[in-house]
């Protein structure tokens, strides 16, 4: 158990965007909501998924949307009144809060309804990384149920998907009801048990995001490199250094779309980088080789500081690196490949492991 | 009381085309499927608002989506696992069921519920023709609010509306889930009372059907006019006699929109009659000239038969008489007409009531 303070925000943020691997909602502007709730409510209880209990209830809660609308149309209480209504529907009563995916703002959206509840959060997340998807949850892939979930707006709209056919489903008509709320909105999921956390999410990966911060914000303050750094807390490599020369990127269907192109500097000089995504980082080729694709995470970061760049902040002449990180074990089997390997956004590519050496 | 025989059915598809003004879905269809039902589990018991108690709890049943893809992709229980969803989460079982709106083939939709659940159906609906939108009920107009409300489909997915900023932002989240669902949906709403009923329904209008199509098929049989024989049930008039010369029809957005231009025959020779509609026709020109708009009712129907032809089914070179007839008074005040009058639908017309002679 371990408290998340007003001053461990940024190292999060900083974690939850090399994590978010593009995408999960801007962390910054997550950082900056969880900490008006840190000095409104005070510091978040994070349980380890061993220290929950077996009556516990936990609710997932998470963003949908483009991570383009989101740094224009800030997210508010959403996720707590959609929280409100799973339970209304449920008729249980959340015990503590999870993430959807540790990525991105999402890492710290379930600190607004533990904040405005005074529930401990769950040190894990259905992802461990940023995927677009609804149905791209390690959850789901393991078996528990995608519905029902509710979607909640700033306005007042909320849409209960009460059965689907499966996850696809949630995430068909999760997508279009967020679309017209206006590109972004909240979820929250039917209650979890402890066994359903432990047997099916990513475990310790809010921990993880803070050791990745830590990292950075360490190596800046004793002017070391702070993506060595970064490889020293969590095992993976650079995939590529250079500038950003083309960016082609459309916010469309309720997702932000597109690619950017990278020319190379130092060792990389004669090569070029081309990293497609869908919200999140996708696939990777150095001169056309796939060099990382998912669901390993393809983490584009600010070479001088280690800050990551998320996709909706991509821009020409920017001086980038590109890190690969292994995706989570749990993302690697049969099943979590067909949900979110590379034929789950349509690469007629076969999953290798990362390189990391 | 009274009750619908299979031999009704007919009558009332007849009428229900008249009065769907277009649209309500394709009354043939709908009349073998109420054909089919009242085989299986026999006739129907029809309660006027009068005869309900005020114990009573009547959900609203009805279609949502294009009729251009209703001709194709057929309704099966839909409606039912609707009413089951919103019955579930309301916590109330139906005593009755009642029509979102009286035209087309949702004249019938009740009879589906009604027949598995040996419910009876009122005689009354939301509309007293057909209006493509979801807030264009006079329930919501005079009160009853437009969620909770379930939309169903054909393959198990089903959403909730459990919260809206009004009665337009449940239209919108619903008609984009419905979108998704293959483009036509059933969906049902809370419970009302028998208060509601009689305070916010267009009351009668399952008789007035029944008299419509009665008097057509009478006249067929007598060899008579059929035109003739259904303004003398109901007043109105002929709007315009012509052959269809032009037709642009799209299925866009969740709707068949478009235009039907006809060529004048008979006293019309000279003239030009255009229509324009959104599922349901809403404007009738006559060379430039406003001659008829919602809310007041355009009927295409086939000069010889009196057959009411539908949107989906306008066809070029069919021979038809365009009918006007003045739509339900509970539209007429400065609600309703802002509600489904000419602006409502972007037309910068003040509404004036249609003339008779």
């Amino acid at each position: 158990m371990w408290h998340i303070l007003e001053d461990d925000l940024e190292s999060i943020a900083i974690g939850a965007g090399i994590l978010g691997t593009g995408g999960g909602g801007n962390p910054y502007i997550g950082m900056l909501r969880a900490k008006q709730m840190i000095k409104e409510h005070g510091p978040i209880k994070v349980l380890s998924s061993d220290e929950l209990s077996e009556d516990d209830k936990v609710i997932c809660v998470g963003g949908i949307g483009a991570p383009t609308v989101g740094i224009e149309k800030l997210r508010g209480k959403q996720s707590y009144y959609a929280l409100k209504a799973i339970e209304d529907y449920t008729g249980t009563k959340a015990t503590a809060i999870i993430s959807n995916e540790i990525g991105g703002s999402n890492s710290l959206e379930p600190i607004v309804p533990a904040s405005l509840l005074g529930l401990p959060i769950v040190d894990a997340d259905g992802m461990g990384r940023a995927f677009p998807e609804v149905q791209m949850k390690t959850y789901f892939v393991y078996g528990v149920p995608a519905y029902p979930m509710a979607v909640s707006d700033e306005k007042g709209n909320t849409a209960l998907f009460t059965e689907a056919v499966d996850s696809r489903w949630v995430e068909r008509m999760a997508r279009a009801v967020t679309i017209q709320m206006g590109g972004v909105a909240c979820y929250a999921l039917a209650p979890m048990t402890a066994h359903q956390i432990k047997t099916t999410a990513v475990l310790d990966s809010l921990s993880l995001t803070k050791k990745l911060g830590d990292a950075v914000k360490n190596a800046r303050a004793l002017h070391e490199d702070p993506i060595d750094a970064l490889l020293q807390v969590h095992p993976g490599r650079v995939l590529f250094k250079g500038k950003i020369v083309d960016l082609d990127r459309q916010t469309t269907a309720g997702f932000a779309r597109g690619q950017v192109v990278l020319e190379g500097m130092d060792e990389y000089q004669k090569d070029k980088l081309t990293v497609e995504f869908q919200n999140e980082n996708l696939i990777a080729r150095l001169n056309s080789e796939v060099v990382c694709i998912v669901p390993d995470l393809i983490c584009i970061v600010d070479s001088e500081r280690g800050e990551p760049i998320t996709t909706e902040l991509l821009r020409y002449g920017f001086r980038v690196t590109v890190l690969g990180f292994p995706g989570p074990e749990l993302w690697k089997t049969p099943e979590g490949l067909a949900t979110a390997g590379p034929s789950a956004f349509g690469y007629d590519v076969e999953y290798a492991d990362l390189e990391l050496s």
